[in-house]
């Protein structure tokens, strides 16, 4: 079996509201020293993949196909055997 | 200034639909080799803190007071000088 964590993160160009929205939310409790913040997604799958490069083949395939969208984020993944 | 990477992943004993609709969504796909997927938040955020003990408490602090759930979520943190 393998593991992956794989993060999802905005593109850079890519506005983040919700990363604004957080950001003066912690101002408002006096966080001050927050210089920015911002919020992705965080997977960990277990696979049951006979090798691991078919396992980093269904990591790269089901970001691909569902849990990244391409046109606004970028992701990066460990993959590890467990 | 310093960087916080935050992982915020459901705790083990909180059901996780949102894990099962991603997963049943990718066994349609034919990625039978999922095993399993959970679905948690990733933060990455940028201090002006004076000292790294400083940053340390403000990461614990803004996790506990904002960005996680603490009946439901568990967190984990990275925290580096940049």
């Amino acid at each position: 079996m393998y593991l992956a964590k794989i993060y999802v993160s905005h593109k850079k160009s890519i506005l983040d509201p919700q990363g604004e929205a957080i950001k003066s939310a912690l101002h408002r409790l006096n966080y001050n020293d927050v210089n920015s913040i911002t919020q992705g997604k965080y997977f960990i799958t277990k696979l049951d993949s006979q090798s691991k490069s078919d396992a980093d083949q269904t990591v790269r395939s089901i970001c691909k196909d569902l849990l990244v969208n391409q046109n606004m984020e970028t992701y990066q993944y460990e993959l590890k055997e467990v």
